[in-house]
């Protein structure tokens, strides 16, 4: 009895590790959220609506995924995360199946980040009939930066995203208005932008959001793949971000961006192979030439670069203008 | 006064012309709808759910859409229904531009159809920034039969049914549960097979329902193009629904097809050259082998046809099996 008092004077404890619903079917994961979302309490005309905040991830997770649910968390009645390593965006099955499945560990961190339910379905589950028909392309959006040395991955990546968003939608036979949004790490730009960007010519139903890079004490992005950087090459990586920060110190002052002076920071970096650095239109991903020269640098845009630190391959941006 | 009393007191008449709301924006077309759909009358556990039919068209409508409509609020609260030339979807900009804009008569069928709201929006609403970069391509599934004549006609087709099931899809503000369904002509055969499978494989949040073919006395399908057709050719074109028929009566008595007693039926119509007449998986659409030689046919299956009658190119189609 006493127990039963506890549990129902204990107010939302982030803290408390509480461990997520876990869903492994379609079916099942959209009812529980039906649930969810009817179980919220109805406080005033306000509170009449609830807020839905769905992270899906590929598992792995580590505290970039942290922040990303926590952010979700901070803005949302109910959050949802799910957890699924999508075959169609590998362009190596052995790539595919070394992909680390550690969903232990994933429900605990989830858990502590303030998840409510988590769906992870098995392959058979998403693709009952192997590859989809019909699919969703990328386009031109698609083919350069990182799809470039990644034939493919966009489309892939496309095929489960416009799938997840609908599954995490909230079902129309729920007696409560609902805002519905899904969060993505700003550290991925160009899959960010290409999510942006089906929403927009597909008019989906949900509100993208960004969450920003967060990044080590000294500026070097969070990735699951710095921990196999060496001493010197964690030290070498840095640069990535210094030449990010000199862009927006010079966009910030509204002054010419001068990119090749950012590009020869990177190139006297003898452990660091610079793929690309580029500055281009947030939403277009065109290149953006006429702030590269010698005009001070007005508007908004992305910085984008991508490099080899020893045998590793990193990816950073940084947003430039307001 | 008493126009107001009369007004009140009037129940919903299909038959009373009333026009339907014309919206022309997505943002006004959504906010009215859900304000159609917050209007209904709660009259019980049952009614609590607002049923929404959607019918999206081209416009330019006869009574085939006629009986889209009917059946859609036949079986709904709410019908809406959009009128957009899409020009995606036209291999033939000419044809493009001659392809008859019929509003106003477009709107008075549709109120005595009993639709409630229609959506018409310009090309510069759908299609804000020219054609989409992100597009949903129907892969094989769009290539042959009507794809083989009309190269990138599908894929256009679903650029624009993948956004209007969105946008057509009611708001989650509501306080309402809304189950929602789209309505398409069982006529344009691969067409809706293709829109299923792109429901399937993007998990759209939509209810398709396929309506019958309307046929005349004769067994005609009804067509706008039929009005091209001479006697003669009218009288010629009725082999195509004469030898879907036989392959029908055979698949009911469970006997072998042997499809081409009727192609031979086909072939023996001077005015007629056959196109194509296949007997496929309604979901795939690949040729079912099997069931085309001596073997019983069990199952189900879709025959389609299509053929030049004079001048005028005409398809057909009839659903085999139980």
């Amino acid at each position: 009895m006493t127990s039963e008092v506890n549990a129902s004077n204990t107010p939302y404890d982030a803290a408390a590790q509480r461990l997520p619903i876990l869903t492994r079917t379609i079916a099942e994961f959209r009812e529980k959220t039906r649930e969810l979302i009817e179980a919220q309490p109805l406080s005033g005309a306000e509170a009449d609506t609830v807020r839905v905040g769905f992270v899906p991830t590929m598992g792995a997770l580590h505290d970039g995924h942290g922040t990303l649910v926590r952010t979700a968390r901070a803005a949302n009645d109910v959050v949802a995360v799910s957890i699924f390593v999508n075959p169609l965006q590998f362009n190596d099955p052995v790539d595919y199946e070394r992909y680390p499945r550690t969903l232990d560990a994933d429900l605990e961190l989830l858990g502590q980040a303030g998840a409510d339910i988590v769906f992870a379905p098995e392959e058979s589950e998403m693709y009952p009939d192997g590859d989809p028909l019909v699919k969703v392309t990328s386009g031109k959006l698609g083919e350069k930066f990182e799809g470039a040395s990644r034939p493919g991955h966009f489309d892939g990546m496309l095929a489960v995203v416009s799938k997840l968003l609908h599954i995490a939608q909230p079902s129309l036979l729920t007696s409560r208005k609902v805002e519905f949004s899904a969060f993505f790490g700003q550290k991925d730009a160009q899959q960010l932008a290409i999510i942006r960007r089906m929403v927009l010519d597909l008019a989906y139903n949900v509100e993208i959001q960004a969450v920003p890079i967060v990044r080590s004490d000294r500026g070097l992005a969070l990735s699951s793949r710095n921990q196999f950087l060496s001493e010197a090459e964690a030290e070498a990586a840095l640069v990535l971000s210094r030449a990010l920060f000199l862009l927006k110190s010079r966009a910030d002052a509204h002054e010419p961006l001068n990119v090749e002076d950012a590009v020869a920071l990177i190139d006297a970096e003898p452990l660091v192979e610079l793929d690309y650095l580029e500055v281009v239109d947030p939403s277009t991903l065109e290149v953006i030439g006429v702030n590269c020269q010698d005009t001070p640098f007005t508007g908004q845009a992305l910085a984008l670069v991508a490099a080899k630190v020893g045998p590793v391959r990193l990816i950073d941006n940084m947003p430039l203008g307001s």
